[in-house]
């Protein structure tokens, strides 16, 4: 482990995290998603809540606020609750983390499929709620951060 | 880059740290080093003083608590002073960041070739000045950190 970085940092989260640039797409998904064949790179955190690797990626990752939006969950299937009660815990986890300057958008689900398989890197997460997917867009660190 | 982060904790050297424990040593090595002959795998960061290298790892790897000496400089050749200025930085960069409790040790030439090259990780430094390099041995995150 290191100091003052969440222990779900892996080795090869933080590769990963660190390996990307401004703009580049990091897709958190659940246990049912088709991450292994989706097409990117895959990071495994096998029965790790979803919601604690978005705490974790977010807390050493700033998000992109030089676009509109920069954080997208997925819409819920037809006759499914739109607003599912994991969507509540990532928009509180952007709002720790970004402190309001970014919400937490929506992606029709094959839109989202569509992004998420062409993200930088895909972390296979253990969340067992549905429409726990996640797509989170990476921004700058400024010279005087 | 990454929030809290120094930039040169880069993609294979944050790894190499995230996947070292307790006991584990690294060595940080001047330009004149036979690091890539050495044995471990190397991580290069041509072009950077080994002072800022010590620097951004000791900012999030701690030193060992367990042992009595858990950083050491390589004593210089006969006839060339005995405490090189780069030692003192060194020194006080293990202050700064471990605040006393861990004091920067010396080992003799020879055997300091030894140690390093059985290091579970050599950093290849672009450091100019002589006898630049130095052992560090990881130490642990306890639970309430």
């Amino acid at each position: 482990m290191l100091k003052r970085l969440s222990p779900l940092l892996t080795p090869d989260l933080l590769y990963v995290l660190r390996a990307m640039g401004h703009g580049d797409e990091i897709a958190i998904v659940d246990a049912n998603y088709p991450a292994d064949s989706a097409g990117p790179q895959v990071v495994r955190l096998d029965g790790v809540a979803a919601t604690d690797i978005v705490d974790a990626v977010l807390s050493v990752m700033p998000l992109d606020d030089f676009v509109p939006e920069a954080a997208w969950h997925m819409q819920p299937a037809e006759g499914a609750s739109p607003d599912q009660p994991i969507f509540d815990d990532y928009r509180k986890l952007v709002e720790k983390h970004e402190g309001g300057k970014i919400k937490l958008s929506s992606i029709e689900r094959f839109a989202f499929y569509e992004r998420a398989n062409r993200a930088y890197v895909m972390v296979a997460s253990g969340e067992r709620r549905l429409y726990g997917n996640i797509i989170l867009k990476k921004g700058v660190i400024r010279p005087d951060e």
